[in-house]
């Protein structure tokens, strides 16, 4: 997204550009990293069809990484490409939460099912919030995103009906990948990150108000495929700090190492 | 794709099923391989915008290969379906060419663009041709993946220009991925995977036909991005009777894994 986008509006003249560029970047790197997880998944599912759905979504997170990346990059002093911010910006300056880095242990469906579901959920949540930011150039990535969002959350919702009101195995497998992602699920609703004067504007969302509307489409889907809501502590995280975990050093080596291996060239 | 597809139509009807089971699974294979090396780069390649179009380009190929394997599947005696072929072959029943399956060295660029390119340039020569095929299914399935490949072959040869006449070491670069996958395009050609009578009727296209349209396309290509077309001789292949590379193991258990890890189950 070039500059020329946000040029001029309003809304935006309002606040400091680097406060807002701070928001599209957690929101911009978290749909990135999915993206990354998500890839891993082409041709390795259970089904080809999943193979081609899985990679679609895949493909939605990078549409959304790659409109919040360079609509942050736009606002920043001296102005950051999409690709500078993706590709030449070490751990500790990603800001995406750590539900979204953790690798799939050893490549677990119910994991990724259990993470696509409670994620697009959020997402859903967010993005339609987000669709009034005052912010025209929030709202109009949101517009977008949120009608991708709910069709991730609806695959994730018959995957995780099917699993976990299946066979008593795969209820097992559904229930240990719900177990898995529990603990980073405090981390979507972590308002911290947010700058006040953001939300008092309505540019941003406050993640602390999606908590109910989450919880109330979370519980009927677990209720319904009889899994039962983890009783599990937050674990400690910190992504928004640029906190992650072990797994993220080798996602961004992976996402990386090209681009970095030719350090200014003009592909 | 159902057995439905092909029954009644008297084109196929004229033929032994098996032969032409086997000549989709070779396709099918051929498509289904190439979608998934080329998943290996999402979020890899040296801009977010290439990793959306190759992206979208291995799905193109895992389209090819469900509707190819799909069919194969449907004229085999018991019926086999996409997901049997695709998991639970061993490597000795992959039909696919050994260019397909090898890994892209250190995530190598260059080496990516250039099999890209000499690979649908061959899909394109052939799709061209099977439109015309007396068999209506692999007729329907090449009209609609003529204008995919030929997309393809458009992206592959942009960079391999942009790459080619650039810089010295891109250019070094260039010509290092066109050496590494030159050996292995004699087999594309080689026709002995064919049979005969599938070739008498029309319904197969007998790729030896194909290398001076072939040549015709890559050779103008190659002189404007100043490469050399490289004098090396033919590798040891064989992939078409399901001799494969070292490679092409790490491949089918990456993709197999999580369908034979419950085998049999109904996801």
């Amino acid at each position: 997204m070039s500059p020329e986008l946000s040029g001029g509006q309003p809304a935006t003249a309002g606040h400091a550009p680097d406060k807002l560029a701070g928001y599209a970047l957690c929101l911009g790197d978290d749909a990135l990293v999915m993206a990354q997880r998500l890839g891993e998944w082409i041709a390795a599912s259970p089904q080809l069809e999943e193979d081609v759905a899985l990679a679609n979504i895949a493909l939605d997170q990078l549409g959304q990484a790659r409109s919040l990346l360079g609509y942050a990059g736009s606002l920043m002093q001296p102005v950051r490409t999409e690709d500078d911010l993706a590709y030449f910006r070490d751990e500790r300056d990603f800001r995406n939460v750590q539900l979204v880095e953790r690798s799939w242990g050893d490549r677990d469906f119910g994991i990724a099912m259990a993470r696509m579901l409670v994620w697009s959920t959020y997402q859903l949540e967010l993005y339609s919030r987000l669709t009034s930011s005052a912010d025209e150039t929030l709202a109009a990535v949101a517009a977008k995103a949120v009608k991708e969002v709910d069709y991730h959350r609806d695959h994730a919702t018959m995957w995780v009906l099917r699993l976990g009101d299946g066979t008593e195995e795969s209820h097992v497998r559904m229930q240990a990948g719900l177990d898995a992602e529990w603990p980073y699920v405090e981390e979507l609703f972590d308002a911290s990150y947010v700058d006040q004067q953001l939300l008092a504007s309505g540019v941003a969302v406050d993640p602390s108000a999606l908590r109910d509307a989450w919880n109330g489409r979370i519980e009927p889907v677990l209720a319904e495929a009889t899994l039962t809501r983890p009783d599990l502590p937050p674990a400690r995280t910190g992504g928004r700090r640029g906190i992650h975990t072990e797994q993220m050093g080798y996602l961004l080596a992976e996402m990386q190492h090209l681009a970095r291996s030719h350090p200014g060239a003009r592909w």
